[in-house]
């Protein structure tokens, strides 16, 4: 994989890593200004002056490049993949447990908090970040709950998701309101993972509603 | 009250809004450096060369000083009471309506928002709201409660609740996360008192085991 950026560039030539950082500025004026979706591989290179195929060796994909110029320091695919590889029924205690691991890891923990910072500081890395989670995370974890909810209804329901695992993240880790901050990820898992349970799985007046008043459906 | 400033500034002498302005620069040197319960309002009388009367006269009490210094938006303290001024038993839904009409709220929503985003970018804006936040709505919220649940269980409830409502509004209008963006207040009443019901007076494993490995109780 192309991302462990310590090893690789080990013996890289002047010139490589010159050709990595102008893809990177090149990456972050593009995304600024057109967004995730957006801006393309082949927009990225041709704005760097180098062959896409550089780009996709470099950071593999569209994810792998943005993650990279916005240094973010996870991969949400892979941890929403990771999620729900155990099954549906099983993806909220799994959800609970990753997001405290991400956010508690003497390494992630404290890139996660100062990225989080980054996004929520301005409206433009806000937007940016939203689309980006929207085209990436929400999508792969909309498919995993289809054939059980229609598509608007799995939406609200990543939300709430989103918005108990978001909030509990800022309470923990960037206010480090106490006692959350110094509670046992154990208890925490015991304690969150009913709320995660039912906003993704159980009965929900509100989600129906939504779905309900959807046209698509 | 003295907090219609609006209204008060009308026929203000020059240097009455002179001695105002000095005492909000005093207050906030002051309470970032010695945090919200470190700070007295004799001590910012003192560094803004005023008598502390005329702190009183202007902010009231010294909660009233931190959010006219801060530019807080709204009166938490006031909010807490509120919610809870109808029992315990109708918190829960009250506490999201009022969450919701806040954050809503054609004016008050911008400006929480606002208010949000510069109180989580840094550390030590971060650290001040917490302290400011445990002194006066932890606490008055932990009271409400007390009767029903030891004092270590009423902080982890109300530290759960804050990661609910505190992740809903920062999903909703900070990140603006869509469909939860644009989902009509009532079926967020809905769908979020459930949980909120549960972490306040609902079973919960997690809280318990915290109460009962706190020495104190």
């Amino acid at each position: 994989m192309p991302d462990e950026e310590g090893l690789r560039r080990v013996g890289r030539r002047p010139g490589q890593s010159e050709a990595r950082a102008e893809i990177l500025r090149a990456a972050r004026m593009l995304f600024a200004e057109r967004g995730f979706v957006g801006a393309s591989i082949r927009s990225v290179a041709a704005e760097a002056r180098v062959d896409p195929a550089l780009v996709h060796h470099y950071f593999g994909t569209k994810e792998g490049l943005f993650r990279a110029a916005l240094e973010m320091p996870i991969q949400p695919e892979e941890l929403v993949e990771e999620i729900f590889a155990a099954g549906v029924e099983r993806a909220p205690e799994r959800l609970v447990r990753t997001f405290l691991r991400v956010w508690d890891g003497p390494e992630t923990g404290p890139a996660m908090v100062s990225f989080l910072r980054t996004v929520l500081a301005r409206q433009e890395s806000s937007d940016l970040m939203r689309e980006f989670l929207g085209a990436t995370v929400v999508r792969i974890a909309a498919s995993k709950l289809l054939g059980g909810v229609d598509p608007a209804e799995a939406e609200v329901r990543i939300g709430l998701v989103a918005s108990q695992m978001l909030g509990l993240v800022v309470a923990r880790r960037v206010l480090a309101v106490e006692p959350l901050a110094s509670l046992p990820a154990e208890v925490l898992v015991a304690t969150i993972t009913p709320t995660i349970t039912r906003y993704l799985l159980g009965e929900l007046p509100g989600a129906h509603a939504v779905a309900e008043n959807d046209p698509s459906t």
